[in-house]
């Protein structure tokens, strides 16, 4: 364990790393739609603030945005050119490099969700510098993370949790968000991977945080705020995950959540990729969830169950929710289908 | 979570870092014993293999070991300076440098357990570059760590979970493996934190791994091996602590343990550091550690409980014992009064 003093809150803040819209968004050359999965999903969730595409040539990815060069989304009031892409290889495509280069000469940022680094490449470093831009590694933690006090903040916090990976955690938080704002509660959605990162302009990627500072980076995330104000944090991995349980637990202990949300798919019965690992049974991994939480919040909740049944048809996929429903005696949504209007009506 | 794929355990097996004995032992100018703690340590569980110590004026630690200079180590066989030191600051203080350039330059490699680190250090950096000489950041963790697959391994696997930090954990496990030895079990200590690195001459600090490979760092730390072969692994921090669970979690689920061995310190209530944090029961750690567990290792099981019992007179400390002993069911030890024979009994 790490003896470095947990610096202030103060100290701190400084390294939720924050990029400012209007957006434009960088579809490069990709050659596959799901290549461009994390720039779809920003443009789902924060559509206004997302003003132009730029493609090049041969790219098979297309949000209807008007196609533009980076010098006109700079032209258009854009602030932030996003990479939100997943490209092949170790290296940023060579065929991009041009236009990224264009865009800090433009005097645009560039936020990436790549897992290779922009701060890497000598070249976008100089021209950042020069013309005084920032490059955000969104996969890079930052620096001065804080060890976990375990203090108690003001303010409510929900966490959504899951029996996996790719469950849905980060959709689910950004929904609550949504129908709690649309209902005069303020509320806040707070990002802990590369999308919601990019979404949201802020956040903290848990899972590149070196283990000793992970929940204290989740403190970080979510601090003290006014009494009735809800940090919603995305979640990620699952507690029943043999690769992944302990980035899990250090969200769930960093956030003290006072509810958690249970993710799920439906379609679902092993851990993806992992041999031998049945997925937990929705009751006991709330169990676990409550039992473990509870040692940083002892009124710890659970507010609802959102799970994703894309896989079936309508009618089936409501007898599902209706029977998960009466199993549990919990508010069931699929985020997608029903909304999660009545998960935010229990809280 | 990463997308990064699991490597393979070949790949891997480079990163656990490795030293080797004989040691000169640095003590530096340290003002004070306790700066010398881990120093103390390597000299206490591998004596023979520390074959004299250096100081400089005004050091006030003393192991006992003959006083020589780095070149006169050397000249005795020495091939690593260990620097088991925890000093004062941000910066290696100035006044040691000349004696650690003239470790490299005299031949030795340097194992440095210190949170600066030496590979930072230029001019060190430089010298050991001129001379073939490695210095070992234990601190660091290593690059190309895996995902974890959480594959089940051949062999047989020990980890020392408590009820804190501080408690105890690496002194059981190698008290373990001792008696293992001596009994002519085939044991390996698996070191996990910057202590045990220095005295096993190998192991990855878990808690300085990105969260995301913590449970895949432990996975690499105890391979596939024989049956009849028992890994001990070096346990951290505690599932009950806000701080540091997630790095706890991620051992357990890595190190996918046959036998637990609970550890805590006889004299302590609450989490060291920690306001509102009382420690858990033995029961209920020891319960949490199995559930957690299982998930990994379903055939996980208790061997026993090691106490620190160094605040008690001996009569006292021999009653608890007896009484914990009695209310739980199982062997419980004191590594230091009672030597944890009746642990290695049961497995």
């Amino acid at each position: 364990m790490s003896s470095i003093p947990a610096s202030t809150a103060e100290a701190g803040a400084a390294a939720v790393r924050s990029f400012h819209p209007p957006y434009v968004l960088f579809l490069g050359d990709v050659q596959d739609k799901r290549m461009a999965k994390t720039a779809s999903g920003v443009y789902y969730w924060v559509k206004d603030a997302c003003i132009a595409q730029v493609r090049l040539p041969g790219c098979q990815a297309d949000l209807g945005l008007p196609d533009v060069t980076v010098e006109t989304a700079r032209r258009m009031g854009a602030r932030t050119l996003v990479v939100g892409l997943a490209p092949i290889g170790g290296d940023i495509p060579a065929s991009w490099v041009p236009t990224l280069a264009a865009a800090l000469a433009s005097g645009l940022d560039i936020a990436s969700g790549m897992h290779i680094q922009l701060n890497d490449n000598q070249t976008l470093t100089a021209l950042a510098a020069r013309h005084g831009r920032r490059m955000f590694d969104i996969r890079r933690a930052p620096a001065g993370l804080p060890i976990a006090t375990g203090r108690r903040r003001r303010g409510k916090r929900l966490l959504t949790v899951g029996t996996d990976c790719g469950v849905g955690k980060m959709f689910a938080a950004l929904a609550i968000v949504q129908e709690m704002r649309r209902r005069g509660l303020r509320a806040d959605f707070r990002a802990t991977g590369q999308t919601g990162i990019l979404i949201a302009g802020e956040g903290i990627c848990i899972d590149a945080v070196v283990s000793d500072f992970a929940a204290g980076a989740t403190e970080l995330l979510s601090p003290d705020n006014d009494v009735d104000h809800w940090d919603v944090v995305e979640g990620q991995g699952s507690l029943f995950h043999p690769s992944y349980a302990g980035v899990t637990l250090a969200l769930l202990h960093g956030s003290q959540p006072d509810q958690i949300v249970m993710c799920h798919d439906a379609a679902r019965e092993d851990v993806v990729g992992m041999e031998g690992y049945p997925l937990p049974s929705l009751e006991e991994c709330i169990e676990t969830n409550l039992q473990l939480g509870r040692r940083v919040n002892p009124g710890i909740a659970v507010a609802g169950i959102c799970v994703n049944t894309s896989a079936m048809a309508a009618a089936e996929a409501r007898a599902y929710i209706d029977a998960t429903c009466q199993r549990l005696k919990l508010p069931v949504c699929d985020p997608v289908r029903t909304g999660v209007a009545s998960i935010v009506d229990r809280l």
